[in-house]
């Protein structure tokens, strides 16, 4: 069955992935400006399952890069992404039929939508973290074997950088120091791939989700953790619980290397009167202790709502004394093997914690 | 007439690119180990004069990127090099003809034979700064015309980025990023040219002047000065002119963005007693005033040599309490006209003069 998303569509989506983008994944509201922009132009975009797509179907992902902060400022056509994606067709001679999310969390959850409307091409309704991480070989696609390169790196003045290496971590890292002298914001094209390698690497069905969380949170008006709870009980998610609820008494950020470093605490209120929890970010929620003990990490989702208005909370937006309810999803198994903890697992983030998966 | 060039001769490129270097363009030491390795390994390298080129010869420069003191722990083997340059084969499908340097001065005199001598290509009679200077705009190429891309930046771990961009300063902007991330050292081919371009933009026979300059210090013992005013006496380039002799009595020098900035003071002696010169350094030369005035400016040359030994002194090696005489020399006209002295005359390296050129 094939969906079109138009411009209502990517309202929803761009909802959803503030639930899916744990705290970061950049600001939803600019992929969506975008898209939206894009689509009212060129119309609407098909949005097609892996399974639907032939095994030789040429896919590739394509996001923006860059500190959130500057992407406000500089606010895209989606022409750059183009631009980066052109540069992988003519480099590997092949026409694109579909470009994908490398996250379905934040700007990059609607982001591809402004590229494939320019571009008249559908979307995969897939991604490669399940969610938002904060660097390009966080990737079920790394994880699973595919290439990240050639990759592509574009700017808004046609400037354009092509990258190959057989490490998907030196994609990230020689990226990373191109996107800094592009101004901090850039346009990649990454992980070329066959239909094939989308089956067997992406995770299925997570604009469909995010769509879902967006139109039910928008319906539920002051009951959002009853409509999140509903929308992730029939996916392929665990249905969301509620870790704690309190009043945020400490904030820490730090700025280094183009990430975003802390932590914020929260004091029990109600049900969790006299405990308190601390929860740790680089960019996206990482770990959340309770009175020191970890009940959830990555790369299961801690995400941060309103406790009033229960609409979700980037960790940019957490302040003093905001009442907030956390709350935890438990993640798909491709996210969660052994070699998918080796690259985002709490290891790999630096916590002092092995994984505790959650249940439900 | 067709030149080979052998060991021997890499032992003269380097030592006169000492002087042409005007105390920059990295070690020509490493340069030279790594040329005189591969021509042991592949046989000696053919110099072309750029006349002898076909107007439609395909011509790539070869060049080491990166902080000189770098250079030294990372010894390369020249094969860093050949993977750009291949790089830029494949991305223009079309065989090189010939290699170049795109400095005379400095580490990439001897580098770019390295590369020829393990493709058995030849390496043209000319450059593109005639003389070392910092940053990959300052280039004839660029002065006159030439698209610096596509560029490719390798390393040795095989990572490679290919730059495409309509602005050289980018390409330099660009290109100097990628090298900090690959290390603070990576290999660059760039400026792919025609034979016609060649002829039409490069500094010719800079090569043999380099050349000449070696085998006359290298038998005139303490007669240093004589034997480079002989040289160049009979090149496109002025007469080289002793502009100060004196004592070194201070020197200043920071490293900021990949760069070393600073200035030499020097007490006068014998003729010059009674006056003090000052040398202002971004990697090279870029101006000496006496007493305040300018005598020479980039992009005329500007060498320190050691009054005892004859043999010219890099800036990194500058040292209070040394005897110094400075030189000038006068640069041909293809460097100093309007278009040349916006890229490399003094306004565009912050000095507070306009250009004064030297005569001879």
């Amino acid at each position: 069955m094939t969906v079109e998303i138009g411009v209502e569509e990517i309202e929803d989506i761009a909802l959803g992935a503030t639930v899916l983008g744990t705290g970061g994944g950049g600001d939803p509201h600019v992929g969506k400006l975008v898209a939206k922009q894009a689509i009212e132009e060129f119309g609407p975009v098909e949005l097609v399952h892996p399974d639907e797509l032939s095994d030789d179907a040429f896919v590739v992902p394509t996001a923006q890069m860059g500190a959130p902060t500057v992407s406000v400022e500089k606010l895209p056509s989606g022409q750059e992404a183009v631009d980066s994606l052109e540069r992988i067709e003519r480099e590997l001679d092949q026409e694109v039929d579909a470009t994908m999310p490398i996250e379905c969390g934040g700007i990059n959850s609607t982001f591809p939508f402004a590229v494939a409307a320019r571009r008249g091409l559908p979307v995969v309704d897939a991604d490669g973290m399940g969610r938002a991480f904060p660097e390009l070989h966080h990737e079920t696609f790394n994880i699973y074997g595919v290439s990240g390169t050639p990759a592509a790196v574009s700017d808004e003045r046609g400037n354009t950088c092509l990258i190959e290496t057989e490490d998907n971590e030196q994609l990230e890292w020689l990226a990373r120091g191109v996107t800094v002298r592009m101004g901090g914001v850039a346009y990649v094209s990454d992980y070329p791939m066959t239909g094939t390698q989308v089956k067997d690497t992406a995770i299925p069905g997570t604009m469909t989700l995010a769509r879902n969380l967006g139109r039910e949170l928008r319906v539920a008006e002051d009951d959002a953790m009853d409509a999140i709870r509903d929308v992730t009980r029939s996916s392929i998610y665990g249905e969301a619980q509620s870790l704690f609820e309190g009043k945020i008494v400490d904030v820490q950020r730090r700025t280094e290397h183009g990430f975003v470093f802390g932590h914020v605490d929260v004091d029990g209120l109600g049900r969790d009167e006299g405990s308190s929890m601390r929860i740790e970010f680089q960019n996206e929620n990482l770990g959340a202790q309770v009175d020191g003990e970890y009940v959830a990490t990555v790369p299961d989702l801690i995400t941060v709502l309103d406790r009033e208005t229960g609409g979700p909370i980037p960790t940019e937006s957490l302040r003093y004394g905001a009442r907030v309810r956390v709350l935890g999803i438990k993640t798909p198994e491709i996210m969660r093997t052994p070699a998918a903890l080796d690259v985002w697992g709490p290891h790999s983030f630096g916590l002092e914690t092995t994984y505790k998966p959650l249940e439900g």
